[in-house]
């Protein structure tokens, strides 16, 4: 059963049930529990109003009638009190804080629709928070915002096995979700490191990519419908009918629905700035029969991509991840969370998952690929694990990089797309760029969905580190026509360099729906959006 | 290479290389050839704005100075004269027919931008078009409107054979774009009945489904980047800078992009009434090494289901494509295009198809399937073909009903999504609903996306029966939550009954958008959104 195949390149093939080889002492983590709020220490974080240089808009602020009203509508579910309200006020990163004095828990979309609306009226601004594990300060106010949690919001509604349609409340754990479908013979489309937290509603907010893109395409394709509360809407007469803070009900249940706009696609990667997703309905593929992983190290960046030139055209269908990282990310697992690596001494690593409806018949097609890259001289040393537990612990080599580089100090975090080939130009040009000043600098990533996470640490922030990186790494994606945002999204800290990537027309356009559904700008202000002149 | 397995139920399997058993005589038709423009004979088309009850709304009438500027611009693509414009003015059901007196043919996206911004200024309705294939009289004037027509901007602009990305101009024709894919090794993710004759941009206009979809998913996870000529925009000064009439370029080849909003979607299925497409950047898959299709009989429609739950779990990975009919419609393209069904004697039938990088690990998950499927009774009769021309010959069974049906006389197509149990009890309802008042009802369509294709033939158009079908056709839908156009759009026929699919607030919001990016409404009128109570 735990079949695994252990070799190095020029020696003989191996099968054996030792399970992977561990250069090192240990045992490294399970993957996939709850990540811990921060791991930077117990270093105080520096208001994001006093480190960056934003400038609170004239929103109303929270008095004792407010706190009361919103007592009577969700008895027991208002958290107040500076200790209580902080874990919702600082990010997982420990990079931004906010100084919001309330968390509202809602359970229904009525209640938030509720919400909505009297912070509408009363002119108070809200942040909408899910599992607070995003990465470019959006999920944690920038001021005072009232903090909408979703966190009570963790009902699955439904879950229709011959369509394989999960409907669920926008508050769900990913990771809940995804081990309630697989014992239903089902998985999530989407996967990533931060499963253990993370709300189905925020990494839909967020326009979430992560592990399985590759193969069961973006968030874009596979969420069905959404409901959606809405702050308010236009000043338009006609819209009035919207005007109480009701939900938009997009949340069908179809494969297909030509009927009009897709105005759900609006909400997707919009990060609570135009209303809040209260609901889901999500497409999930089964569960495959066969899972392996495959980790091999490549001498190059060259072979790196050429292997996957290579495994793309041989494992075809079931290639499902195409990871990669870099020789320093392997050392700082290595270091900071005491993992093993059973592949060694490599420049670069890359995790190659192919999932499956017959074992037999993935194992021949993972087998012939590995042959060819050996003998090809691809790559030159590997492990293949092809039993779940051993699959999780290669995984947590790629996935566990975010949380070991919090160990760092500051780390300084870019989430670029670019054509694959000049994908790893970027950190060699930021290395000799920073020189010294940097601690780390780091690459790996979805290197099959042309995504790299470029991440520079140092011991502590420092204006003048990060004047040094941007933006010149803004102006670098943008001379090869990639983004400067794949899947994290802008959130606060990138939200001013959006021209980068869109043209001005298109961010007026956005400006636009964002003045249409939510006129006063009460909804996650200060994110996403690049704050307008006319401000 | 021609291998073929031949079968009956009971039968031994038997394995040759005779082919596909044929049982009438006559070579059936190559598919995906350019179907001919329309076939119901040389009847005269009634004008749309005499059958229907649709009041032409006040936009300016065309005039000498209008044709001598679009002359000007255009030389030698302006086409006028009442006979030379009529193929533009009649839909390829011959259902509906505008009275267009005006076709452009613009080359380039600023010859676009150009027109709409004239038609802006001069208040002058457009109608874009694209191969005018599309099935719900979207794809023609209703009035006057100019005729926009993308037939010159056939252009491919660029193809990446790593990333598998193609950017072209929006007049390239589907089957043009797939036959020089696959001369690289790659496939387009949508593959439809009129491929001979549809453009990509209509195709993402409409946000077109087709035969793949099951296995590649929606436009809207596949294309990646549009480029869109705007009509003007919102009447609020910061929008001047898009009222030039200028395009909005979102034509990034990116697989990953989380900068803002996604504006592109809002263009997909728009049906070019919010801005029209000029180019598209689109994600293709590698060609599969292996297809294979199997063409079966099931004697009923729960055997059609078990059918497709069964494949689905043993096929897995490489199920590409589960279509079905049932044998009216095998009568019908039997009958009017002479083709032979090597499977016959079943109330139902249907195709499977496979794409795999491993023929043999495929056939051999193909053997296993049938193998159970006959076994356990689901499935009686069928043939397997391996070899292009034998697989070309079986789909051209299931594509080429759309065209048998309009040997019948007047169709009325009606195309809905619906959850997969209750798919056919639509088609059994409407029969007995109908009776002999109908010439035929029949039911076929992509089971594996929940979609059927509810057809209703008789000698001619009758508003006596449409109102036996309609609003009876959306009710039914509605009350099973399903989607009144699955993949056809709204365009002219359909757009009153929007309100069964969508909330009146979603439509609202439609409208809002509308208002933004045409305020004039010049842009496609009389389609997709339903009349507005204050126009």
């Amino acid at each position: 059963m735990a079949a695994a195949v252990v070799w190095r390149r020029g020696a003989a093939w191996l099968r054996s049930c030792r399970g992977k080889v561990l250069r090192r002492g240990g045992s490294p983590e399970t993957p996939g529990v709850p990540r811990a709020r921060g791991c930077a220490g117990s270093r105080e974080v520096v208001p994001t109003c006093e480190r960056y240089a934003v400038r609170r808009l004239p929103f109303g602020r929270l008095a004792d009638g407010d706190v009361a009203f919103f007592e009577r509508l969700l008895p027991g579910r208002v958290v107040t009190g500076e200790e209580e309200v902080k874990p919702f006020n600082v990010d997982w990163l420990k990079s931004v804080r906010g100084c919001s004095q309330l968390v509202l828990k809602p359970q229904t979309t009525a209640e938030v629709s509720q919400i909505l609306r009297y912070c509408h009226e009363r002119n108070l601004a809200v942040s909408p928070q899910g599992g607070n594990t995003g990465l470019v300060g959006g999920s944690v106010p920038v001021f005072d915002e009232i903090i909408l949690s979703t966190a009570l919001m963790n009902q699955i509604i439904s879950f229709d096995k011959v369509s394989g349609i999960l409907v669920c409340q926008a508050g769900c754990v990913l990771e809940r979700l995804s081990e309630y479908l697989e014992e239903q013979g089902f998985i999530m489309p989407l996967d990533l490191g931060a499963k253990g937290s993370c709300h189905i509603g925020g990494n839909v907010a967020t326009n979430a990519g992560g592990l399985r893109l590759l193969r069961y395409g973006s968030l874009r394709g596979t969420v069905l419908g959404l409901e959606v509360s809405l702050c308010c809407s236009s000043a338009a007469p006609v819209l009035q009918v919207l005007a109480d803070g009701s939900a938009l009900d997009c949340l069908t249940s179809l494969r297909k629905d030509n009927t009009g706009y897709d105005l759900k696609q609006l909400f997707i990667g919009s990060e609570g700035t135009l209303g809040v997703i209260t609901a889901v309905s999500i497409l999930c593929p089964q569960k495959p029969k066969a899972v392996n992983v495959a980790f091999l190290g490549c001498q190059s960046f060259a072979k790196v991509l050429e292997t996957f030139t290579t495994c793309r055209a041989m494992l075809g269908e079931i290639l499902s991840a195409y990871e990669f990282m870099d020789e320093k990310c392997m050392e700082l697992v290595e270091t900071h969370l005491k993992l093993s690596s059973p592949v060694a001494g490599s420049p670069f690593y890359v995790l190659i998952e192919t999932s499956g409806s017959n074992s037999t018949h993935d194992e021949e097609k993972l087998n012939s690929f590995l042959e060819q890259a050996m003998a090809s001289g691809l790559v030159t040393d590997g492990t293949v694990a092809t039993d779940d537990k051993k699959i999780k612990v290669l995984w947590s080599l790629r996935e566990r990089i975010t949380e070991a580089l919090t160990h760092e100090g500051y780390v300084y975090k870019y989430d670029i797309s670019l054509p694959v080939g000049k994908l790893y130009d970027l950190v060699t040009d930021m290395r000799a760029r920073l020189g010294q000043s940097a601690k780390n600098v780091v690459g790996y990533g979805h290197l099959g969905d042309g995504n790299l996470h470029l991440n520079i640490t140092a011991e502590s922030y420092s204006h003048s580190l990060l004047d040094a990186i941007e933006p010149f790494v803004y102006e670098w994606t943008a001379r090869c026509s990639g983004s400067i945002s794949a899947e994290h999204g802008l959130g606060f800290k990138k939200r001013q360099f959006i021209q980068y990537s869109k043209p001005r027309e298109a961010v007026v356009l956005m400006q636009q729906f964002k003045a249409m559904l939510d006129p006063k700008g009460i909804l996650n202000p200060y994110k996403t959006l690049p704050e307008r002149s006319t401000c």
